[in-house]
């Protein structure tokens, strides 16, 4: 599916037409940390299955990756507990953005996926099992590092304590799941284990890296090995098309259809199984908390590459 | 993606599995005309990019499609309105089936996605526009004989007007979005189109040749001539894949990867873009309301061959 | 507690200071009926349990009493099928106004009182019973006449037609409960009835005579026989109380604290048990939906009176 | 409304029947300290206006008061801020249990009444003011004191402990509140408040004399001075009229018609003013958390007294 696309020259046009896009969406203000990134910035990653790397714009800026990192997260859970994860959160698409804390009351405390907060707080949970926070937080770290085969990605520690003093829904959400039975751990240890997972600092190249297992079946491209088993990675890409984009899922697979996942610092990583790992990164949010520029690109590359999961192979 | 595949094995050895299981749902009984039916039958269809057809078990008995008819019926719209009709109807999951008239009330009367029960009737409102009923009904039967190339497709007036006399929830849904001006025609005559629509009978091979050109980009194989864009397929398998099984949509995903509708009557019609185009039929429902057995037999299908959108092509 | 009460003169400081308001609310205009209703009026009516009638206003000017008629229709309903009223409608509270369709679904069917829609629309299926809806329909205007001792109370026949033809919504509830099969009638046939239950047209004057039962422990003045037992006439109230005032009931029993019906004609029913029988009307709606000046006066004669039933007697 | 009653004779018989009640409901077991508590236990105590006393059962022996505690805070409350407390907490009935953190989200962090947990938080934060919680902890102590004329109220430790144990769904509604702005001090310090509160332990006497400004228009009969005006007073019955039980408010109002409060150490509060103020403890708890005996011996009462507020006076 890559024989004959001059996917540079793709990228250079879409990271020109992005630059002169005026409607960027709004820039998260809620972490004082995100609040003062620029929002003229745009970057975009993309390894083919064969290895090479392909970017515009400031594809080496880091950025917050935010709840991008859930997909990280979640690959770590499953090795550790494997399908027993299941029992502790769903693999449903949430309906809209506000029904979270309902459907955690209509459902007993059970998240309805593991991309959204409640069920991100039960992964983390999961992953602190008998670790102390710190300890925790290293061992995501190091797997980031690994996936992306990039020792230099570092957790902003500002942006994981800018979080700690705004993030009272989430501690809302984490006593909630607690009085169900469904966190093992106090909410503060869980949160923080999350609150530096969010805070993961990355460029486009390093996350289009960190995607390729997801492309690949499952396997690292690098050392050849299993991250995950190809069934294993088929079911995170299948959880990220569901819903990667919170109640914007069905948008983003609508216009893009791709498996993809968005966090509030303006990221999204999107997997062309078989084909390419892709990393987009644009500050301003649309009304849906989505990268707006991102998606937009990602539709343009959609386009131009035919590499929608749904079109014809 | 077919090569070196025994097909006809793999379906045979798939309905012999599916004829020993012992826990086969349960058959939908709201309508006299589907509660007889013996939940004994599988039937299961492949269609080719090649135009081959392969079979197993009950796949030349005629089965209610119910709710798989709405993919015919939204392409028919698509066709009338174009992205208009967007404006009626999102195209977001729904999130859990008890939601469907809470959000309905909370966004105004504007049905999450064209599978719901309101959206397809906000469908049916569309296709009506200046006709009678009957017309309507006449258009939607032709133009699913002309999908399938099979002039044998017929509507069954015994389901329909089982419906009719048991559709107070659908009477309900109905009258409540004319009370957001979201339906320009009489509760009744919307229904007429839409309950008639539900009770289209087609065996097995019929549904997966009228799902071609869904797996063709959203050509006619047998005329070469366009149903929809490629672009409207994608989108028709993007709308598939994200709400096509109520809220069992992300659970299909997860298990089976491809874009696909489920029907009371215990019918699936999936779709591999590219690849093949996939019906099967079992009478039971799980307790999502899916066929129980037709979602297991496409699991062993795509572990089989490998056919989930998800996986490396 | 009425011993050297002027009443005539609180009454006319009452009406003139609601004269001189100039917010005075909005008036309903979802029915042609009631768009039209000068918004300048207003009445108000009291008998005394000594069946001392005082005025003020427009006291003798005709308005559409609208789900004021709620309690007349729950008392006819009480008195044919008695307690077991209450397996098909609950007696509490419904929260926000905006959860009426949401309870229903979640509570099955069972309405949360007699006062929200729902509620009403169950009391007319029982009213109804084995009668033609002409017939249910003239025996709650005989009622009604009964309880005022006033043969010229009639029914806005275009007032009950324009309820008809807007009314989806009401029409979607009640498909809704007989989905849930708590409505044995055609859903066209109970909302004839309810329509025209709710286009009763009544003066202050008629309407506080029509309240005097509820006053008296449920026996009616001119009669000295019992309407229903003081038991029911208790619970009744208690049901004004709780539920009489939709989403603003706990605002009108704060403000005000006697049990007490809105409609959104804009006319208010209220008692004083032992005391008084109280009307007034004015068409202007506050947000909630009940007469803005109709609740303001009295407030204004709750404090003037002390006739609150939670001060001390 | 007391002359010719024979109360004593009146409360033997209730205690005499309520102790051969066989189905007395389930004691609270979330809480250690509350678990442990005979089931077997009846108490009433009735002070009327003229200051007598009287008594039957177990109307000696402390319990855990629980949420009535709700009614002397948001008293303290009102007398701190006045009515600007109406700003973060409203006055209407919240419907049903499950809607509680439902509904804070759908209103933007604003409980419903200051009787659910959520409200009651709110209550707590005003309370805690510029203070250290043990402080606060104190004033409600001593203020419960001087209601019930009666320095040997305490508060029960270990069942505030406990509280804090397994509070975790009043931590997530603390720190919900805390997102939406509506909550000043840490969530820790505000639920140490709130635990100790509810931590109150009286018994049936002093319940019964702490009540008595409710029944007297706002005045401490000890002392003649107000707790309350008489204005607030009237609008504290309203609350408990309205929210006192839940979403079991329409029930108790429906069954026994006076403004009431209960908790789940299975005692109730109520009040007719004018004439009397009630306490009533029974440890068993029916389906929607409040006393099961409580109320029945309440109605019972009611009928045998004529003292429903909603009853001709």
């Amino acid at each position: 599916m890559t024989e004959g696309l001059d996917l540079d020259a793709i990228l250079t046009e879409i990271a020109g037409d992005m630059a002169r896009e005026e409607d960027r969406g709004k820039v998260a203000d809620y972490i004082p940390g995100l609040a003062g990134v620029d929002p003229r910035h745009f970057g975009i990653a993309v390894v083919l299955a064969d290895g090479t790397m392909h970017v515009a714009g400031d594809a080496d800026v880091p950025f917050s990756i935010q709840s991008i990192s859930k997909v990280f997260a979640l690959t770590i859970a499953l090795g550790k507990v494997g399908d027993q994860l299941w029992r502790r959160v769903g693999h449903e698409p949430s309906g809209s953005a506000f029904n979270s804390i309902v459907q955690l009351e209509a459902e007993h405390g059970i998240p309805r996926n593991p991309f959204i907060n409640a069920g991100a707080i039960v992964v983390s949970d999961v992953i602190l099992g008998g670790s102390r926070p710190t300890e925790a937080v290293g061992e995501i770290l190091r797997f980031t590092r690994h996936l992306a085969s990039d020792e230099g990605i570092r957790i902003d520690e500002d942006v994981a304590q800018g979080e700690k003093e705004t993030g009272f829904r989430n501690m809302a959400l984490a006593n909630y799941m607690r009085a169900f039975g469904n966190l093992d751990h106090a909410a503060e240890d869980v949160l923080q284990v999350y609150f530096h997972q969010c805070a993961l600092s990355m460029t486009c190249r390093q996350l289009a890296m960190a995607g390729r297992y997801l492309m690949a079946g499952g396997a690292h491209p690098d050392t050849g090995h299993n991250v995950v088993s190809a069934l294993r990675a088929r079911r995170i890409n299948a959880l990220m098309m569901m819903c990667g984009h919170y109640d914007g899922s069905g948008e983003f697979s609508f216009r893009v259809g791709m498996p993809g996942k968005s966090g509030v610092g303006g990221g999204i990583l999107a997997v062309v199984p078989g084909v390419a790992s892709l990393a987009v990164w644009s500050p301003g949010l649309n009304d849906r908390g989505n990268s707006q520029l991102g998606a937009l690109a990602l539709q343009q590359l959609a386009v131009a590459t035919g590499w929608s999961v749904l079109n014809p192979r």
